[in-house]
């Protein structure tokens, strides 16, 4: 019985950080430095987050993370995987999500897509996600994905991958 | 702790058996009369079921089960409530789902709402649906929401029931 891995999209399979440099550029002129961003909330971070993620395209427009199809390809065949996404704090996310995943992600069938509020009524035997909020109540193995905002982030629980690569060597 | 309930929309809260028969009479002229669908798949009663759910407005707009918003209530205070709805097959329906909920039932939260594919990763101690597909998976109480589809379904693990009143009534 192959075992069930929960994938975040944000921060996970889409670059959103690479986003909200991009809105906040074109909304104050001011292009903000990824590296000076650790151990801030995204919220924090971008004043105006709930603003951006409203926006028209801010999902359908997101960058893949690097290696991203690769990897998730690579689970896809070893695993039952799903992927699994906060999506309805932000209503107008929900259809450009699962447009994204079409286009970047064919392998994914919409049975595996999950677009949820709270993370914590998913079953799964490994949980991949940037935000340990939704890692803190899984009882699986938990896999953090490295982002600025966790990166100050110390509990044994988790184990820390920074890239896809680093999720198929261990996995 | 509140034990958690599970409960469908399509069937459960939304009639959407109205909206296929209006739908139907709107592009054929023939009006199906709801008792002659007993027993048979909404796929099979209605063959333009998927140009039907994927028609602007069919989940938008679909009409309330009778007492779903009393019914809801009474469960939202008494259990903990997710709303677990089938709809990541029919894009379109998602922000319609979305804004549905918001507009009969705004007791609930964005925190309370799941759109998935398939439902058998979802935790919970009920379940309310009137699709015998996703009861066979779970492995709490299963409440069997009566619809035409169903009407015909025999099964001693199901507890069935008619209306909301029962729902109230059985919880």
């Amino acid at each position: 019985m192959k075992k069930q891995v929960l994938v975040d999209m944000d921060g996970v399979l889409a670059d959103v950080y690479s986003q909200f440099i991009d809105f906040e550029y074109r909304k104050t002129g001011v292009r903000k430095n990824i590296e000076s961003l650790n151990g801030i909330l995204e919220s924090e971070a971008f004043p105006l987050h709930d603003e951006y993620v409203n926006s028209v395209g801010f999902f359908r427009n997101a960058p893949l993370i690097a290696d991203s199809v690769e990897g998730l390809k690579y689970l896809n065949e070893k695993y039952k995987v799903l992927i699994v996404s906060s999506a309805t704090e932000f209503p107008r996310s929900l259809l450009e999500k699962h447009e994204w995943l079409q286009e970047f992600f064919p392998f994914i069938t919409w049975q595996q897509m999950i677009f949820c509020g709270k993370k914590d009524s998913i079953k799964g035997n490994i949980m991949i996600d940037d935000h340990p909020k939704n890692l803190d109540f899984f009882d699986g193995r938990r896999i953090l994905f490295t982002q600025p905002h966790n990166a100050l982030v110390e509990n044994e629980l988790n184990e820390r991958v920074n890239n896809w690569k680093e999720i198929i060597e261990l996995l």
